[in-house]
């Protein structure tokens, strides 16, 4: 039985679309694509083809097991294995840093905002849920083959080596709130764990913000109260 | 069998957390409580059983199979069956229109943050899943208990009763962006499908927003497009 794994070094694309979006933005990446035997040979089909050529990766037709594993839905076509790579980010661009995400589709979405307001940088500390897991792939609506991502075994790593970032921890025990931020950039957004939210230190780090909200809630949802931070924080003239 | 069904007049909050929110907040919907014969007798038990003798419902403790079929997770140890109750929402606070919204988890999503932002009167137009499903109820953290909740046939239903709302439709084929807006109150903030988006001719409606966004991205996700309106619309002065 073919299973998604945390320690392999190649991930899936589950379903066509996804696989269309891997095979535009990111064909380098890509090391074979799986077509079911069920795909009716239509302008999809043929789409896949010239994809995978251009890719210059095998196409496996034959595999209807593969499918059965590893997505376990009737509708899934197509099915792309892709290598995972971590990559430094930008210098000069803006950041976001989860520290301990767990959730894989909360993550998935984050991204998928991210690229939406042109966040295209993406800092993990570990321990974190696997960022290229296929449900966090799938749930980033592919945003994840735009999106920089690398991984750090504690926050002062990635401090080390982005000294010169605005840092931005969101906090319910900040003291100023969200709108009231004085924007620098580049910056850093540092979101916490979705049930903990971040360590008490951060309040000692860059400028920790509030995003007010009512008693009637503990707090947003995670994905809710990045993507707030990240319309705020984001160039307007997209 | 125990099975919920979108016709029946009661639903269920399950796990100890929604059913304390539930009984804490709205007892008088409450109609009877579940306990499982797995849960110790501890203070989390007595603030159980005292709670339903505040809200005067009958406890079982001896029905270990309601919890299979309702839950199926291992660590639900209460189950609260409510009566399903909907609302005239208030004429002078503002309100969020979900048209034919159709993802439960999400749905849960928007009414925590809705809470979260102090709008606490929800329109749905149907067709739309059930705000009142175990799934949207658990989405929700309890939100719901706090949140009215209308159901409309039409738009144009909902627009009669409320002819004095200033109606803000997100749109992708909208001019303004959200952060220009002339944010007039009460607000009725109006989102459509997640797949879908709203109809077209919500463009002659009030005044239409965009939330701008990259190309990397078809469009946002319903309940981070949400959060964001929420945020721009919500009084500052929690």
């Amino acid at each position: 039985m073919v299973k998604y794994r945390k320690e392999d070094s190649t991930s899936y694309a589950l379903g066509t679309t996804l696989v269309i979006e891997l095979l535009k933005r990111k064909k380098e990446r890509a090391v074979r694509l799986y077509i079911s035997p069920k795909q009716n040979k239509d302008s999809t089909y043929e789409t896949l083809l010239s994809l995978a050529k251009e890719a210059k990766i095998p196409v496996i037709q034959n595999n209807e097991k593969i499918f059965k594993d590893l997505s376990g839905k009737d509708n899934c076509m197509a099915i792309c294995e892709f290598k995972k790579i971590t990559e430094t980010l930008e210098e000069n661009e803006n950041h976001v840093c989860l520290v301990n995400p767990s959730n894989l589709g909360n993550l998935g979405t984050i991204i998928r905002c991210m690229a939406g307001f042109h966040f295209l940088s993406l800092a993990i500390i570990r321990p974190a849920c696997d960022v290229f897991d296929p449900k966090t792939v799938r749930a980033s609506m592919g945003a994840l083959f735009d999106v920089k991502v690398a991984l750090y075994d504690s926050f002062a790593d990635y401090q080390k080596e982005f000294p010169n970032h605005a840092l931005y921890p969101f906090m319910l025990q900040a003291k100023t709130p969200l709108k009231k931020a004085n924007k620098q950039y580049p910056a850093t957004l540092i979101m916490g764990n979705e049930a903990t939210g971040l360590p008490r230190d951060f309040l000692n780090v860059g400028t920790p913000l509030l995003i007010p909200h009512t008693d009637f809630i503990d707090s947003l949802n995670l994905d809710n109260a990045t993507a707030i931070a990240l319309y705020e924080f984001a160039d307007e003239t997209f």
